[in-house]
């Protein structure tokens, strides 16, 4: 480990000295820190700055440092390069963001050791397709949504897997979820816990019309195609809850697995049951 | 009965000469027959031509031609004016407009002979007050929503009852459904079915972050007041999902039940277990 | 309030030291205490000993210390007698045993000087018909629940409400719950939660087959008929999850209101939505 | 496929004319028939008869005519030996028994022609361990179950995943369901629907009283370990909701898959949707 990343939440409360802290560390370790632009405003005399997008290609480790949103946007961008990722929560216990920041130096020893869990998630694509002409590629860790806007009707959303007809749903909007999304929008929406051991995506459509349209469990090999089937309604394409594209009439979204996925540094001492029982409030043993 | 105005969903296939029958069988009787001003286009001749927010004024019954939707915007205009409406559904079975082109003759003659049950259905009223200055008021039948946009993150949505704390929903949005409306968004949102009987208002969040935040079903006489605690987000208050207006910071929501309730004609021979078997394909006896 | 009788839970721990402060306070204070046969063995010279039958005919107030459990039984004693209940929760907050033992001395003061509220609350009968003839009729104040044993099939139950036939349920069970048996096992089975002002009964299907079967809020006058129409299957009537009998194939389970209601002392300062934010944990302000 | 064993639901109205033909059908095909004990009563002069249990060591094709229930109790005793099944159904489609009457020689034609598919389903198996004794193992093509019966109170359910804890369940029981099972029981309790092809085991408790503990999808090479906590309530196991065992305070149900799994031969021409949108009712196209 000789270059790290350092990406941060900028607006929290705290985050000079723990920036300050954390730049004296790798300093005292000769270890090179490279700051995201917006990070690099919370730091005296920091002189290796760049763009988020650059960062990933100069970096063997990207700190992350905020809660899963910031972690979300960040891990989208790293892509097909291999660069780790610790993701550390200034706030509370996220369900990705596992690490506190008491732990950060514990978990950055670790690393240092070669002592630390990777765990590969699942990154989804998803393109649109209008008038026969592809726009552009957009991806997610969590979840793929097309969503209806609040003033527009029920929409219709023609479904298909591995070229195979599903279903048309009428509903609010429909969720494309990884595993690692699956305790996310999903879980609000009524779609099931998936382990993130599991090769799988979930298709929960929100608020559907007929009410025996359950959330549906697929391998995440599978070649997912939505038509949207209502003219006249705003209706929303986004990722992660972050980016988005307006949809319009006969548009078609295809969603499949990247080819690759993107590696999580993760404690080793903390499984996956015990932070459900966590954030799910499942009270003691 | 001597004056009766007609309102149709003007799209529908066949209006033409589904309107010219009922004219000449108003007729036939000596009844008057007022047309609102896009119905009146689909038929020859016609001189009694109103504005649809005339009509109830000048009329003994109002017959509604179309869907549920089109009986949900006539409703609302009808307001404290106790005109009974009779709805007749020109596509399926609606909870509302429970009467099929079939049987619209034969309601009619019990009409005429006095042979007839009147529903009477609540209407909620919804107010908005921004910066301690009240803007107007909407009416409701099936529900008051607020709901976020596409784009927008989770929302905080305090509420309170007669004055009473009950919790700040984050969620995607709030439905606050009558009796009525209980069979319609309310369902897709997970929703308990409230019989009509009932003096009932439910409050279902949609997709709430905390799980155990589910439907609660109280007094139709409460005070409900929902205050948007989030700010930059397109946020929406929509009334039977067809009117609306966009909410911000700080705006607060007040609902209440009308002291007035909307009168619907009902053919006797259909109770509401058999509506609810066939729209919710309970199957056979 | 001259004589007051006193029901515990008796396996509590440290169940002495509270019955014998709770006795001196009363002697200290002029009134009578008259222990219940059980409760009595837990405090030395008791000479005031009855049944728990015999308790509400003797009595101006029962104090009931315990769970929710405890509680449900005594209320199903109480019947047509009027004597309010004062129930302690020795563990944990209980949604019907909503005062602490820190708090029981302060409500006694208040009964005392009454300055107290009185929720009165719904009392269900079922009674059931077989081969024309009735056998025993049983009271329930949460919940009348009929359900398959774990080794039975699923079960038909053909319902009426109010001579109308509503479905045949395909299911495990069916809970027929008060607003008071809102919040317990019908929450569990995907219940709404209802407020304990509504005039309500709720039917909800236990794990039903027709996946449309949601649950339904209807008027506490219905009269509620379920046929058991599965033949050669262990089928339970439970009252309360406490009392139950065997069903038979075609016997008919009746279930209405009771006439009275059962009177409830409650700490004035606490609402109800403040309990149901502290059980359903749905979290701070 | 010279020898093809024959399995019947023998209450079936028209059974005897059904095997009538198929009889003759295969004895013209020069295929020898041989049926099980209960199945060969309604045949005149059938000479090969044998048990349930040995049928599956003689035959290259068991042909089971029935519903799912049929069919699932013959594919437990199947077990290791790979006879492919052909569940014909004589009632209406079922998610296993897909092949209609009409399209049973069909069918059977294909498999003399070698043009079928088999699809593999998942075997789970449950062994109980008492007092550190091992009792008998089980067998499952749906679902493992633990279910209270109906006059015990709530249960508590340890349940460990590899070793891990996840949590202690209070509940009327919990599924352990195969992807075949999903839409079965699993389905009505809440869990989501799984696709055949996913490597999965889906966890389901049934009316729990932590609303939080939502079904959980976990991969199909977990070891699944669920201790009885709870003393003096009737507690079973039961296997397809089929056989049965009573439990005890602190056994042990361990749970995996099998190492082998069920051959059923599928109908090429129908799909995994097309059979989920004719069952759950989701309209046409």
């Amino acid at each position: 480990m000789e270059r790290v990343g350092i990406i941060a939440k900028t607006h929290t409360p705290g985050i000079r000295e723990i920036l300050h802290d954390l730049h004296a560390w790798l300093v005292e370790r000769h270890i090179q820190a490279l700051f995201e632009r917006e990070t690099a405003k919370c730091i005296e005399h920091s002189t290796d700055v760049h763009s988020k997008a650059e960062l990933p290609a100069l970096t063997d480790l990207l700190i992350v440092l905020g809660g899963d949103g910031t972690l979300l946007s960040a891990a989208r961008l790293v892509g097909e390069r291999r660069v780790p990722i610790l993701g550390v929560n200034l706030g509370q216990l996220g369900f990705l963001s596992e690490i506190t920041l008491d732990e950060m130096y514990l978990a950055l020893e670790q690393v240092l050791h070669n002592e630390f869990t990777i765990t590969p998630r699942l990154l989804l694509k998803a393109s649109v397709t209008r008038d026969e002409e592809r726009l552009a590629e957009y991806s997610a860790l969590n979840d793929v949504v097309i969503n209806k806007s609040a003033l527009a009707r029920i929409i219709d959303l023609q479904t298909c897997i591995n070229g195979q007809y599903v279903t048309t749903y009428k509903a609010d909007g429909l969720i494309i979820a990884t595993t690692t999304g699956s305790t996310a929008y999903n879980l609000s929406a009524g779609g099931p816990i998936v382990h993130p051991d599991m090769h799988a995506l979930i298709l929960t459509p929100i608020c559907p019309h007929t009410l025996t349209n359950r959330p549906i469990v697929i391998p995440d090999t599978s070649q997912i195609e939505i038509s949207l089937k209502s003219a006249n309604e705003d209706v929303f394409l986004t990722l992660d809850g972050q980016v988005g594209l307006a949809l319009r009439y006969r548009d078609v979204v295809h969603i499949r697995s990247a080819h690759y996925m993107i590696q999580f540094v993760r404690p080793t001492e903390r499984n996956y049951f015990d932070v459900l029982r966590t954030k799910l409030k499942w009270g003691e043993r």
